[in-house]
């Protein structure tokens, strides 16, 4: 029985797909965090280039998709649709299960397909070096590949914890010529400003964030890139969604429900947004969005204007959050961690467009255990997130006697993410209750905009 | 420019190359350890189930491979066939480089090819259980993932330092439901004998092999599965050469040069027995194993029968060897640090129809390093030994202003190993002088046999 469908390289998509003008309603403004008005592009183009700022306000419903990008897309791209044949005889479902598998990039995940674009751009403006931040190093090698590929110096802040215990993704950003600094670092005055006051400090993404901001503002050829969250980052991401709905076309099927984990909303974003494209068009399909209950933006936060980051230095947007200084609980699918959510994504939550659900993280180990011996490749953390959704919706459909047909994103691979299934295996993981008190006080810091 | 020539499942071959028809002249016996006789199959009965042994003497030069293990394959074959365009270009080299990857199968390398039969046909036999033994991981991992693949308890003695220092493979043989024992262990005669006089002993493959060995030959249900070296191992492997020569027909191209990192010899044979075909067809293609200059059994050891193992339990191969008591300095390639090979391999050698060249670990490193910033993949320090045979080859090309084609096998990824990467950035890597007084003293030890 046929497993994958691939497609050669002359069917990577020449365009992505950008929702902005298919949206349920206008946009609502980004804010400036000093003045608490809406940013202009003057305000941005410090930290991006001209070329990733019009695509961020675009209202041009397909983008061409440069040669460039295209050339190093090819290392990878289009990745391969899977049918779960044995995922689904485990389970003993009637239902098909397809997933898009976006492990297969030299960084093992999604985040080279924003990565790369983003590094273009940048080339062509004139920037001499990126600056950006990292946690646990997804994206941090995603960039540090992108910028080698285009010729562009690279400074990874990573957040000291990370730095010290996971050597391995900040290996690949040395190997790719990054610079890794361990965030707090004294290269910033938001790094040293923390060192003052707590000169042991772990770090975080947040103050991460504000040393790679920093960085970028304070140096003429330097610009930031940020790896979810963002308008022109979700566009980069639809390739995913564009090229699995061919593939899905080749196989003959149509999905009935799409389903991403999400953190930032950039891997949700870019396997859900062309089937969206579909559903306002009236076609059938449900777009499902699988959370972490340690931080459950969508489906316990609120839909206000707030900050993108702990610190009040990234702009205000309207999205749900948990506010912006609410801290979740360690989990080990370290990319869901973030108060916020895509805009885009949050626009389309609260419109009943898109559905979210969250899951402990326990039964998404469970889920990655039972889809790695059914399938072979081993999960990242965070997409077991979607695993486990797609494994409840085949679930559903085996106790309902009916016929259904899943499609899910796995992100990327887990391999070298096995201390967290050791934590699995060896017991030592908690399901976090919802935080209910503690997200409570955080919505009480939201700021006050009114647009 | 077209990067990738994949190929669709149905392409998956449907028979193995069997090498032994064509070689130079007979095989040389394999020698029972004990008697110093020859063996029978009824010696191996206890160790392999009777479909692997028919194959390790086999004269049938094209072998079915069943529908069963082809669906397997399907996980992840055929694998893809790249065109090094952005490393030509580095290097700016006339060369045509191509390379076939591996490194996308489950476990990350190309072990899986042969794991898969090798539980296929335990299955079929009966066998209930397999032990084995892993240094590094890889070879434990693939067999893991194969015994998961068909219902099969799985048991691996890890070398304790191993067990103890590269916990990310030990956790994926975990995941995929094998039983991982530190080696020695107080489970084996051969273990507890080694315990009682070093009590804090680290382990050695060598051990390891006595463990599992002695635990496949104790237990009626269990078999043992070995992971190179074997006629039967090496034929398996040969579906890289045979995809690899369907892709670079498909580019219109065929190789001058054919490269492989060697071992054991499986990797090698796999991409280079079925050109090997064609060279005894009276082809014009250059056949090059590249192996590390700690560990030279090609270039600097003798063709002699020698024991497969250091504790003189495992059969007796005429074979190039150091020596089966030589210990090879630690070098970052686990793999390739086997004092035998292959005894078709080392036939081929003999009989001048492959090629050996040894080269230093810090040139490897930095061919890989090259390559990861070329191309994107991070090779396995294993790989590394090819990428530096392939770089050299292409840089002699460019010297003398010749076209040349090479190929050679990008055997798996290296997102597990960055702690070796680590220690070559951290200049902590040492290039080790071929250890010719070890060599001589370990040569002395033969067993004498005459054949």
């Amino acid at each position: 029985m046929q497993t994958k469908i691939l497609l050669n390289e002359d069917r990577i998509p020449k365009q992505w797909y950008n929702i902005i003008p298919d949206m349920p309603g206008p946009l609502s403004p980004v804010i400036h965090p000093g003045t608490l008005q809406p940013v202009t592009p003057d305000d941005l183009l410090p930290l991006f280039p001209m070329g990733l700022i019009e695509q961020e306000v675009s209202q041009q419903r397909w983008i061409d998709i440069p040669d460039e990008v295209r050339e190093i897309y090819r290392l990878w791209r289009p990745a391969p649709l899977y049918r779960a044949h044995r995922l689904e005889k485990a389970l003993g479902t009637p239902a098909k299960i397809y997933y898009k598998y976006e492990g297969g990039s030299p960084a093992g995940s999604h985040k080279p397909n924003t990565a790369i674009p983003q590094a273009y751009y940048n080339k062509i403006f004139g920037t001499k070096r990126i600056a950006t931040e990292t946690g646990a190093g997804q994206w941090g090698s995603a960039m540090s590949f992108a910028c080698q590929m285009f010729g562009l110096a690279c400074t990874v802040y990573m957040v000291k914890v990370s730095f010290n215990q996971k050597p391995y993704r900040k290996s690949m950003m040395q190997l790719w010529g990054s610079n890794v600094i361990p965030s707090p670092s004294d290269q910033t005055n938001a790094g040293r400003a923390i060192l003052a006051q707590f000169p042991d400090s772990n770090g975080s993404l947040g103050i991460a964030i504000s040393e790679a901001v920093e960085d970028a503002a304070t140096h003429e050829d330097t610009r930031y890139a940020l790896g979810s969250v963002l308008n022109h980052v979700c566009l980069h991401q639809t390739i995913i969604g564009i090229e699995a709905k061919e593939q899905l076309a080749i196989a003959g099927d149509y999905p009935d429900v799409v389903i991403g984990c999400h953190g930032g909303g950039s891997n949700f974003a870019g396997i859900a947004f062309p089937f969206a494209a579909d559903k306002a068009n009236g076609k059938n399909v449900r777009l499902l969005a699988m959370e972490p209950t340690s931080c459950p933006t969508l489906t316990k936060g609120v839909y206000e204007f707030d900050y993108g980051d702990t610190a009040k230095m990234a702009p205000i947007a309207k999205m749900y959050t948990l506010g912006h200084d609410f801290m979740p609980p360690g989990i080990h699918a370290g990319g869901l961690r973030y108060h916020g959510a895509s805009p885009l994504v949050s626009q389309l939550v609260n419109a009943g467009i898109v559905e979210a659900k969250a899951v402990a993280q326990k039964g998404c180990f469970e889920a990655a255990v039972m889809f790695s011996c059914a399938e072979g490749i081993i999960p990242a953390p965070e997409s077991s997130h979607a695993i486990r959704g797609a494994i409840d919706e085949a679930l559903q459909a085996k106790e309902e006697g009916k016929e259904k047909t899943i499609l899910f994103c796995l992100s990327g691979h887990g391999q070298v993410d096995m201390t967290a299934y050791d934590a699995y295996f060896g017991g030592q993981l908690e399901d976090y209750e919802y935080p209910a008190e503690a997200i409570k006080e955080s919505l009480a810091h939201l700021p006050k905009v009114e647009f």
